[in-house]
């Protein structure tokens, strides 16, 4: 299969990228680098060293044989989208470009607004341009567990019955997102709805738990292909940061009570997930969604653990919780639809959490422990960074 | 109250402007203008002359010694807004100021695009305005009736009680826009909601019908008051449309079967309602939904009433549907918020129509026929416009 990968020099999207071209597709890489940028602006670092996009795809080849074609643009720029859907002729494109910090997306009025525009234009132009080039072409497009919040009621997957005063229907699952970020994958979720609806499209909406890891089968296949780690209080996700805070002898910083349950899963889920969604397609004019994670754990369930696995004494603090969100709430949601076409899953043991302490440990010496503290407040309008950003508002 | 009327220069913002200002409000005026640059680009005009903003701000000055301060900008520029609230201080705030037209926002990718970032990123901008100078300002936002979709239950104000596998909660009405400007309203719904929940913001979204009429007490004052009228087959509505088409011997045109059934309310009525959730504003914190139409009607019964209104015989064709819509369904909205409030409706009778009717024939020259044609083709990803706009694929 032809496959674009949108992304795909990120933290899934080059993995992804990897496994699908080693799985014996065609692979084309789609990024415009911003990823790193925001490393820059943040002034932090992926703790395992990565290399440009050009020279890993280059490692690659010397690895694997295997070629994997790139193009380095955004995607609000529609007319290089219809170039690159003109040269690859993609039958599926796997769609990870977008913004993907809730943080990021609340630091202030100007990258709230730069992560809904960058993310919904980026995913509008790409409709058009599946609808224009080829409306068989099968979008796969991460969304995340977080466009549902936490209702008080089972949390389905993408669509829910409804019996209201004597009548029936199957509607959207109302979406309760809790920061911009995760109510820009809202509004692309009602795009692509709208879009196979109209121009029969058929569209996978995976709506992801958080990732923990970062070796998979091929990344680890020589270090110059790995992929990011982040743990700084931006990008950094819940298990990754707790295992480099258990590393360097930092209290693992819960926030506020801890209650909050997240669905999770393993890197290597995220790329089986995908791939089983590229190998059973989506109809023609089907819009579907996937709960794609493989287990629930509150974030303090998730700090034991991390406590439990790495040797020695390590401490749990509670932290005020910057974000405005329940600290206990009821969560069930479903996730059959992946595993009932085949996924089996990764679940998170003493051995994968010990895999991820060890790269930690690996880089122990790149982690700078300032860039660990959450500096982004949810109930202010702006937050101060220890980067300045112009425009910004004590 | 010291209000700001975003859009303040459009069809509905006008008149809202000067009722508001007649009712002892200060008044301020925002807006870019772009709805008549919209006409330049479709090469069409309301049916209505309408005298430039400035001109009719001073001419309601003579004729009702009461000022209007006027603002022109674009609330996605974000500099502009801040100037705006520091200069008026406003307490309230009625949001008019989106591309409000389902076709225009259908012709081609450039346009949808134009007409989501447009909306959502003005809207995110006024939530942070709001945020950052005042959080008990009150914002009073128009939505559309047509954030709904046509679902097979009935439709409650913005939030439905859900029962699901013995759990209940309350939680944001399931949306099926279908348009991409419909979904832009879905879009600043969410961002809404979310706003007012960490910020403490209020905010009354209003789920508007369709609206018909065009004189109201204010504008009908002087004819150089006057807003808008419009009856092109982009931005004109369906019963303001199906007048101009009787009084000019055009059939009245009904896309597909015409059971398509859309709540719908006098001009008069949207004032009404804009004022009343002014005078009862939102709770802190609170995000609250108000249906605002008055009456349902199908577009048949529509067509039909029209006919019977206007002297002599006119014709109902059945053209087929531009639009991605059931051309038959269940419908059957709740709308007793604002009744509750004190909203006192003007129905849709024969007087009424007759007026509308009767301010079609004053100015039957100006009718373009041509301009009548629903161009824009919902299942096209670009429509051919007779005004040829850069960027269209054919």
């Amino acid at each position: 299969m032809r496959i674009l990968v949108l992304g795909g020099d990120g933290y899934l999207g080059w993995p992804t990228a990897l496994h699908l071209s080693r799985r014996g597709h065609d692979v084309g890489i789609v990024d415009n680098c911003v990823r790193r940028n925001y490393d820059h602006e943040m002034g932090v670092d992926s703790l395992v060293p990565i290399e440009t996009l050009h020279k890993r795809v280059r490692l690659w080849q010397e690895v694997s044989g295997l070629t994997i074609e790139t193009y380095v643009g955004d995607l609000t720029d529609a007319a290089f989208v219809d170039e690159v859907f003109e040269r690859f002729e993609p039958e599926a494109v796997v769609h990870f470009a977008e913004q993907r910090s809730a943080p990021y997306s609340m630091i202030d009025r100007r990258h709230a607004v730069y992560t809904q525009v960058n993310n919904v234009a980026g995913t509008l132009n790409l409709l058009y341009a599946i609808a224009e080039h080829d409306p068989s072409i099968h979008l796969v497009k991460l969304g995340t567990m977080g466009e549902y919040g936490t209702p008080n009621i089972d949390i389905e997957e993408g669509f829910i019955e409804i019996t209201h005063k004597g009548r029936t229907d199957v509607l959207p699952y109302p979406k309760q997102p809790g920061s911009f970020y995760h109510l820009s994958k809202v509004h692309d979720s009602h795009n692509m709805a709208f879009a196979c609806r109209i121009w029969g499209l058929r569209a996978t909406d995976l709506n992801q738990g958080v990732v923990y890891g970062q070796a998979t089968d091929e990344t680890t296949l020589h270090p110059g292909l790995a992929t990011r780690f982040d743990y700084d209080g931006v990008f950094g996700t819940v298990l990754n940061r707790f295992c480099v805070q258990a590393v360097i002898g930092h209290p693992l910083t819960v926030y506020g009570k801890g209650g909050q349950t997240r669905g999770m899963l393993d890197i290597r889920d995220t790329l089986a997930c995908v791939e089983l969604a590229l190998l059973n397609p989506a109809e023609e004019g089907e819009f579907r969604v996937f709960n794609q994670f493989t287990e629930s754990f509150s974030v303090q369930q998730m700090a034991e653990m991390v406590a439990d696995a790495y040797p020695g004494r390590t401490e749990i603090a509670h932290v005020e919780d910057p974000r405005v969100e329940k600290e206990e709430h009821y969560y069930r949601a479903a996730h059959t639809k992946l595993l009932d076409l085949g996924l089996v899953p990764h679940l998170l043991d003493g051995t994968t959490l010990r895999s991820i302490l060890a790269i930690a440990d690996t880089h122990r010496d790149r982690v700078d422990p300032e860039a660990i503290r959450a500096t982004v407040e949810w109930r202010r309008t702006a937050s101060r960074l220890r980067t300045a950003s112009p425009g910004l508002r004590a």
